[in-house]
């Protein structure tokens, strides 16, 4: 019933779509064993392997180390047990193969040795950064039975941990089997996130943690945290409680200062920043429900208040205060070195309605130009920012309505026509570039439909040989308009997986080639515990 | 960063999306508060209200009472335990209002009392079917404390405890409030149903049972398993075992004798039939994994075979006493009437590039009309169904490929363009219908969709007037070449939900006033289990 009915809905949306599926060879979707996704920069690998069994292996390191390196040795061999309970399952009631008699066998894989070759707090690494050192050296060598992972910075041991537990795959019996192989990789982009937005729907705790599980999968490395907006304010501020006392949904569905550092240091020993935004002047109704006096009030047209609220009043002088106070906390709560200040979207026709704010305006010379109104608010909200010591991000928008913006400031763009002109203009400009325009989760088409997040080249745009060092990444963004714990994870796994590949790897491959290891790797991150969704049509998974 | 995002694509998508959010009233979507889906025929609701606290609380039998019963009173006393929790928390630190004082209030709900009219097992009642009467009145009176709940048969007791269950309203702290009322209800089409694909994805035996769960709160009734296909053949049979030791995906996804059991035991005790489809002779690739002589082999263009191997091929006297066999035990294994023949897309070019076929086809004067040769398989497949007692159904292509069928042959139309012309050609040659065309739930918009399912009146076809005996309902297929246990329900519920309702009511609310219910039963669904996803836009459901 499908294939006739997959093509009729094609014609009208997305080509991509059927490529796959009428290309397909058997009754299920091929899936490679021991590919890794995101693709490495360099790999060379040999016919000669070694079965690796965990009880008889264990990851060492081989002299400096710290936390986020010893938790990780924990984590991944806890993942190199499942991965060797589940490749027994697969190929149980098999026909066993002996692999004694094979030339390439080269006996069994003790260990991988951890060598970091600098301290792990250099260069200001407790944290996660911007900059940070992603790039590792993996090798397994037939001449020795201990694999070696090399890393000048811990985030590269991270990064190299993640790579080394996806080139296992199963070989009969309880034994995974591991190719001798060269990996030297490091990442195309500093700046490869994922946007939570926890307004439009509440997601517990624990659905955060087990992103951010599944973006250490994918190498990706920042959660942008869209935590309030219009619909709710789930952030307990220690600052201004009432926020979300009375702006978000429920009593229940509120991240305490307790939860925030929870996520903050979950991520951290992940390699994963947690960048906050706090989306202003627009975006702000919940902020009201506690904090009306920082709102606009809107006038009907008979210049009597109507009842509503609008963005925030610009012409409030206490408004900055608040600001103030409440940023200072957050630079506080969120060590990242960013804070995404949002600024889309505002609607200018509460301002025009209210008579105090025409006054303002009227008396600084802005006549009807309420994008004046809008950019001095900015440039407050950037002084502010600054005397924090924060670096800003912002949405396109700030950038199109020609706000006076510092070149360190970055440049969210985000809307889907033209975006290739929008980051030749910013770029051209002198300002750093974040692309989420090709990857918004939100958008639906049926089938698998990750092919359109992974055609997606952030450098496909008229300046970019000029602008590779502007050019600081990407994030899937997954508005929650319509996703909440039921099917955010399916919904993000692993379209955003494509994502993640075009912001590491630095070349792209052939979609029907692609799709092989995605299909691996889906099924890899629900053996994981993250359900992932099918990319590539049917087929199954052991987990 | 939403708002305009959806713009950009409804321009070249939806244009119902856009409808509930800009018409949003608040920050988050409204929710109706005891409402029921699908809606009742009759419904006449009092402001008069009683107080039910499920401590103080019981569903009494009086008279007649099955296995069917008292295991629903059971579940029903369970959901409505939950329903209180639940209620306790979402008022829990509100201010408390006292209803004593209020005049509507008439007192503690003592109790709903079942009155079944007539014996349980009559008219072969003990397994649901077609035509079974789920008609109930339900009423809950000023001047009595206890509900009653009156039917003829029991599959009306198990509607109307479902209506019961939804009526439920917070009131603060563990009291549900339950406003006085006369419900008479009934359901416009007999067979409304869901169909779940185990083939292109298995689905582990829970969520089947969960499925079975949640279509009894819609009260739909009809569990279509198309249980095997190309892909993967789960289904093990007790006469060809091997089907599914070789057939499935692996040895740990098939669906054993216990299995089948279980689910149309569990199906049975929910008044919902599991009408079983074996689609022959195209979508059989997994068939031929134990028995490739049931297929036929497919050839080059220099007559050699090609390694390949087609549809069934019909003209292999043995192939007839191997699906008798098999039918012969599968209506003993599914008590159901009706068994699905499937019929679908058969493709022709593996028949005609095989000779034997070639020599049979010009010894039975087919020519090249490979048309004859397919209904010549089916009117055999149709004669071991007769010869069962069986009731069929076939995909439309059988009607539209001119096999003469019995009139009793239900014919199941699921093409999109033209469908209504299609019910108006299958009603005037005298066959009954069932729609799927517009309930396809694989075919995926961006925002809630449910509307575009909502919009469709399976009544929408010229000859409907002359017809309403042959319309027998219809169904929302889940075909799951991209969904597996991790995202079949969210993508499920609540968007069949909205075929439930055009299948059960009589009249069609606006979607705006449906919206609102509908967000209701989404969030009643996330109570009871369901991982259902959000319908509507921003909003929250305590669970």
């Amino acid at each position: 019933m499908w294939s006739r009915a997959i093509f009729l809905i094609l014609v009208t949306t997305a080509p991509w779509v059927a490529c796959l599926w009428h290309a397909d060879a058997g009754p299920w979707f091929e899936a490679t064993k021991g590919e890794v996704w995101p693709m490495p920069n360099s790999r060379v690998v040999k016919e000669d392997f070694y079965l690796l069994r965990p009880s008889n292996f264990d990851i060492r390191v081989n002299g400096e180390t710290c936390d986020i390196i010893t938790e990780a040795i924990e984590r991944y061999m806890r993942i190199i047990l499942t991965e060797a309970r589940i490749a027994r399952l697969v190929t149980e009631g098999q026909p066993r193969t002996s692999v004694r008699d094979d030339p390439h066998f080269k006996g069994t894989l003790e260990a991988l040795s951890i060598r970091l070759l600098k301290p792990c707090e250099q260069n200001g690494d407790h944290w996660p950064h911007l900059y940070m050192n992603e790039s590792y050296k993996l090798e397994i060598n037939e001449t020795s039975s201990v694999a070696i992972l090399r890393a000048e910075a811990v985030w590269g041991i991270l990064r190299g941990l993640e790579t080394f537990s996806q080139i296992l795959a199963p070989s009969g019996g309880a034994s995974l089997k591991v190719k001798c192989q060269t990996i030297v990789d490091e990442p195309k982009l500093p700046h490869r996130g994922l946007l939570l937005d926890t307004s439009r729907h509440y997601l517990p705790l624990s659905d955060i943690l087990l992103t951010l599980d599944a973006m250490s999968y994918n190498k990706l490395n920042v959660l942008h945290w869209h935590i309030v907006d219009d619909n709710s304010f789930p952030y307990q501020s220690t600052r201004y409680p009432d926020l979300s006392a009375k702006g978000a949904y429920h009593q229940t569905m509120i991240y305490t200062p307790n939860d925030v550092q929870k996520v903050v240091d979950y991520a951290r020993l992940r390699g994963i920043r947690v960048m906050p935004e706090f989306d202003t002047p627009g975006h702000t109704r919940s902020w009201g429900l506690a904090h009306p006096e920082l709102l606009t009030i809107c006038y009907d047209s008979s210049r009597k208040p109507n009842g509503k609220l609008g963005p925030m009043n610009p012409t409030n002088p206490a408004l900055y205060d608040f600001i103030r106070n409440l940023f200072s906390e957050i630079v506080q709560v969120f060590p990242d070195q960013y804070l995404h200040l949002g600024g889309d979207e505002v609607p200018f026709d509460c301002w025009g309605s209210n008579p105090e704010i025409g006054d303002y305006m009227k008396a600084h010379n802005m006549s009807n130009r309420y994008e004046l109104l809008e950019n001095q608010y900015i440039a407050k909200i950037l002084a502010i920012s600054k005397s924090l010591d924060a670096n800003t991000i912002v949405w396109q928008e700030v950038f199109d309505n020609g706000v006076v913006l510092p070149t360190t400031t970055v440049v969210h763009v985000w809307k889907i026509p033209s975006w290739q002109k929008e980051l030749e203009r910013v770029t051209i400009a002198g300002h750093p570039v974040l692309l989420s325009s090709c990857w918004y989760l939100d958008h639906l088409s049926s089938g698998g439909d990750w092919e359109k997040y992974y055609n997606c080249n952030p450098f496909d745009f008229a300046n970019a040989a000029n602008a590779t060092h502007l050019m600081l990444g990407g994030e899937a963004c997954m508005w929650a308009e319509f996703v909440n714990k039921n099917n955010v994870h399916s919904r993000i796994w692993p379209r955003a997986s494509a994502a993640a590949e075009r912001l590491w790897s630095f070349n792209k491959q052939e979609n029907n080639v692609a799709a092989k290891r995605l299909e691996e790797h889906a099924c890899r991150m629900n053996r994981r515990g993250i359900p992932a969704q099918p990319p590539n049509g049917p087929g199954f998974c052991v987990t």
